[in-house]
């Protein structure tokens, strides 16, 4: 017996259908005698099914040519005998993962779904996001028996060259994101809803299917918080609770109701069913199709290796084919197929959504400022987010509570609907970027602490498998952020997202080339990361300068320049103060700029260091593993005859005011100064 | 009013209590008349402090010289007065928020912990974990009030040089672990908690102090389910919901309420309080005691800026001194005071617990394998950690759900007391790992797939400034690890753990050196990685070969060698497969295995790419950023002369058996021998 929780509106129900209702015993909550008004709320509880469908019928409309039952687990079972012949092909896979969601899948695909098998990426259609990414082949499956690829491609998963991969990527059209690590896969359902309910008040749904493993991550209950507190009710979980994680059985096991109290108290509408039972499922979807206010989860009690002899429900099965079993375990599922033929479904059409236009990316206009002046590069993030954002409706901001410290509020307070506030979240805060970026829906900028962001790391990495083209920007780099101390000090952000394969890494050194780098870095595909700074540091660039990914500015230069000096954000203005220093005694320097750490000026470095007799120094507010330092050794690498001094942060720092910082771990004018006159004669 | 709930076992009172505990009236779940049986639980919750009081005085012995209220609230307001005048004197920090706990932490100090003013590190007394790190001004006044820092001290906070630092750290001897960026301190108060309890069979108990705003984090909700999960009753969270994030208010505000339902749903006892009433708090805690079988959350609604007039509860306070306000408010508080002199308060002493015994870290018997033998180094990994553990029974083994991959399975098997399961919960592995290494009490080395320890690079980052010596083992790296596809890659570890300034990191190439790489891992201080294989590949070195940190190993060299090859893992069974195929066209090849990556060998490094000339040839199964290209990069910056190809992971791979790999990126035998050609003459 399955028990619902459910809410409903009643003014969208007849006044006879509203007496019937109260007539008809459905929990002990609404007795007959109290009739609520028409615009109230009201929650029902009830073990029942009669008035649920009752209620529910009324509300929905009723869809003439239904993929019937017996259909839809005909459809369950050959997903169970495509995963198996797919994982044996490969001799890899996860088949008894498959066959747990197997009648999830195809309820929703042949029943609930709406969406067109020919443009899977269609605007206006339901989304699915295959949290547990590993049983990708029960989601290929899916997508043959609708027709979009042809059943021969069943033998080639996992080949090198073909697109059905061990875990899903967007390779394939009809997969919006990448997924395989665990517990991700509802930030960017999040997103996508957010987007779909908020920014394009679309009839679009978004679904998202959870392993009972993989709930164990902490990004899920963010995810959850998040959903709850947007009332995103364009948004079903459904959590497949198998019962067996990879080396052993779950946290929690088959204790449904464990699962259902944790959800609902964190403001769910909860159903729990027999993840099996296609009749239930429906009812469930039917029930979150009506539930308002509030996202739906569908806590679906499933066996590992479902009708599997010998295998369902056993432990160390998970990520192996069938091997000797395969055989007999496919003869049964033959035997359980109704009709062996042609299966009569029906797929239910989407609304119509038009694309988003993400055109015209350009600052409505162009930076203004004074050289000199001085101006924090985390405030002119701000300012330019809201220049984008006048050109394009489309350009939205997130934060995880710092806004008034990364100046992402600039965003809020131009267009509130803009702007999402994700709370103190990190990987949420990732996910639901990457989803809103989704289908091209938004251009995405997501900011916090630069250091907060290695809290995403895991989803960062995913979001270049995802072919993700959202934007982060991290304030609060390097030592130069003072008091606050270690903690609070990006010092490995570099190293992080230079290692991502999309991304492209800003790094501008005042507020010109900021605002350049948000305008570039809307337009640019993949993943791209913009470095602030907190303290004020002065403009060095006319507001006409042009800039370009992977053009580096020589900001001083003459013809008897000793050592090419390369640093950024702070340490750059330093580097300007040590060739003033350096020139009274005569010593000349030229002083390089990056503007993109990744990808970094080659050719610009290698002819400035040539230049310079192949002497660089490289100065950074970062650890010296995988900063610019790195960058520019690459850049050289191949050259002969350079030499490399490079200076960074070599332990964990300490608090101070940012000027003692830069003295103490020596990156400041002065020290530049002495590090030049060293190595002038190198 | 405060609802309670706790559980209670009957036999530890007289029949003479039991009679009364049913007399009075406590709430409507035991009626007088039955009397449950003497060895029963009963689940109470009541309303009224009568009863609770009566059931809990006589559980609990009674301490003669308890601090008295008085006194407590008096310390409360001194912690106030104390963080409004250090952070007034730093010009920043974070006095509302220090606020807000005054009664917590007074209380804590001062009637609840058992410790040693005099030896904060005493391995037998109560720990505590405060997660928001931000509130430290409150910290270091309880260090003050007790007696430990000089009160002259409170005027040197968050300056160069002082320890008393913007977030704590370990650099004072009463803090374990640092703390700031938020959601992290109850992983590690798991840690801590776990090995009292399973471990040492310890009295002590381990307090955690997190924020509202942090409860967003995902990570603590890994945590409440692993504290749960684990039964850990020697725990107190402690929430300080003080309705104000740093931007704005939280999610959930002041609504007690949802945070009831949402820990209590997470298996937690949990007491909702008035947090700033010394009372409420002091019977919190005393149920806390009286409770077993689950962890107790004591939900403390409280307020920001708490008797600052004009300030509490307000918005735009966070991370802000007071400013023009600071008079005022010093003020009123000291008008607060009822005791302006000498406090008398007594705090309650430990139990003694010797310190454990780290020493004697060898592996067991040496390593024991054939030259040639194929072998994982995955593999090697739980028979090295059997090993260790043979020798010192304070070495432990923690994993998230993939025991079977990572083999960490071994330790499980050896000894099911030294493993701990940590599900599919990255943040949170890592968090108990570097609490289950506090105070030296174990060596813990914890392990998953090395791709997903992405997931916990900000427990990582702050692992080093929390001064860890935890070894971390991430198994599955490169694209050796075949179908799976991307997701499953480890391509970007070696930069994240390079990036980490405390960190060593390991990269063993076979079973052998895998086995010293271990042994030297928990004998080294700081913050470890080891590297693992997915595939078998051959050991290469004999079993009495000598290892050691920083120090390569040469396994191919002649008089006249073009191109010194490094690699590491698969790619360095590569490179001696290139030596093989060039030695037939006569060329002959250098090849070095680094061993450890960091530190890299730098001299020999030098030495022996001078020797072939200075050309040297890096393959890697990493992305180019940050990996062991860009640490040789680093070794040979400072020499002119070098040239230097790297060759690595360019792009997000695919899908496709290990072989297959390997040729498609061009890291095997056949394309290093091509490289070689390239650029023998370069």
């Amino acid at each position: 017996m399955t028990l619902i929780s459910f809410t409903i509106r009643l003014d969208e129900f007849t006044p006879q259908l509203r007496e019937v209702c109260w007539a008809v015993p459905c929990g002990s909550l609404v007795p007959k005698t109290i009739l609520p008004a028409a615009n109230q709320t009201v929650t029902f509880e009830c073990a029942g099914s009669l008035i649920r469908s009752l209620l529910l019928r009324q509300r929905i409309a009723p869809c003439c040519n239904m993929t019937d039952t017996q259909t839809l687990k005909d459809i369950a079972t050959r997903i169970r005998i495509l995963s198996i012949e797919s994982t044996a092909a490969a001799n890899s896979g996860h088949p008894t993962t498959c066959s747990s969601i197997a009648e999830i899948m195809s309820v929703l695909f042949f029943r609930v779904m709406r969406y067109k098998v020919d443009e899977p990426r269609d605007p206006g259609s339901d989304r699915l996001v295959l949290s547990k990414g590993h049983a990708a082949p029960a989601l290929y499956a899916c997508w043959m028996e609708n027709g979009l690829i042809p059943h021969s491609e069943n033998k080639n998963l996992r080949r090198l060259g073909n697109n059905l991969e061990g875990h899903p990527t967007p390779r394939l059209n009809f997969v919006d994101v990448g997924t395989g690590s665990l517990g991700q896969g509802l930030a960017i359902a999040n997103g996508m809803a957010y987007v779909g309910k908020y920014l394009d008040n679309a009839d679009f749904k978004t679904y998202c299917l959870i392993g009972d493993g993989e709930s164990a991550e902490g990004s899920i209950w963010e995810s959850i918080a998040f959903a709850s507190f947007y009332k995103l009710d364009n948004l079903v979980v459904i959590l497949d609770a198998n019962r067996l994680g990879q080396s052993e059985p779950t946290m929690i096991g088959h204790d449904m109701e464990t699962y259902r109290k944790r959800f609902d108290a964190f403001g769910f509408n909860t159903i729990v069913v027999d993840g099996h039972n296609v009749e239930e499922l429906i009812e469930a979807f039917d029930c979150a199709a009506a539930t308002k206010g509030k996202p739906t989860a569908i806590l679906a009690k499933t066996f590992k290796g479902k009708d599997f002899p010998g295998i369902e429900d056993k432990e160390n099965h998970h990520g192996k084919p069938l091997g000797k079993a395969t055989e007999e375990v496919l003869k049964h599922l033959y035997s359980l197929l109704q009709c062996q033929g042609k299966l009569n479904f029906t797929i239910p059409k989407p609304k119509s959504l038009p694309p988003a236009d993400i055109s015209n990316l350009k600052l409505a206009s162009p930076p203004s400022y004074k050289v000199g002046e001085k101006v924090a590069t985390r405030n002119a993030y701000g300012t330019a987010l809201v220049k984008l954002a006048q050109q394009n409706n489309r350009v939205i901001a997130l934060d995880g509570d710092m806004k008034n410290s990364t100046f992402s509020e600039a965003m809020k307070k131009f267009d509130p609907k803009r702007y999402i506030e994700c709370y103190i979240a990190e990987q949420n805060l990732v996910g639901v970027g990457i989803g809103a970026a989704c289908r091209d829906r938004t251009v995405a900028f997501a900011s916090t602490f630069a250091a907060f962001f290695t809290r995403a790391f895991d989803q960062i990495r995913m979001g270049a498998i995802s072919q993700t083209n959202l934007n982060i920007c991290g304030s609060h780099c390097g030592v130069s952020i003072g008091e606050d101390g270690p903690s609070q000090m990006a010092l490995e952000d570099l190293a992080m997202f230079r290692s991502i394969p999309t991304s492209t890494v800003f790094y501008p050194s005042d507020a010109v080339s900021l605002e350049r780098a948000v305008e570039l870095a809307a337009n640019t595909k993949g993943l791209t990361f913009i470095r602030t700074n907190r303290p004020a540091t002065p403009v060095i660039y006319p507001n006409e300068t042009k800039f370009a990914i992977g053009k580096a500015h020589i900001l001083k230069s003459s013809g008897d320049d000793k050592v090419l000096v390369i640093g950024a954000g702070v340490t750059l203005i330093e580097a300007l103060g040590a060739h003033d220093i350096l020139a009274k005694s005569g010593i000349k320097i030229r002083v390089l700029d990056p503007f993109t750490i990744k990808p970094i000026d080659q050719c610009g470095i290698v002819k400035n260091a040539k230049e310079c007799c192949g002497r660089i120094l490289v100065v950074e507010e970062h650890y010296y593993e995988g900063g610019i330092g790195e960058a520019v050794l690459s850049a050289v690498a191949e050259e002969r005859n350079m030499f490399v001094k490079h200076v960074a942060i070599p332990r964990v720092p300490r608090s101070g005011t940012p000027d003692e910082l830069l003295e103490y771990y020596g990156i400041n004018a002065k020290h530049i100064a002495e590090y030049v006159k060293q190595i002038a004669e190198c």
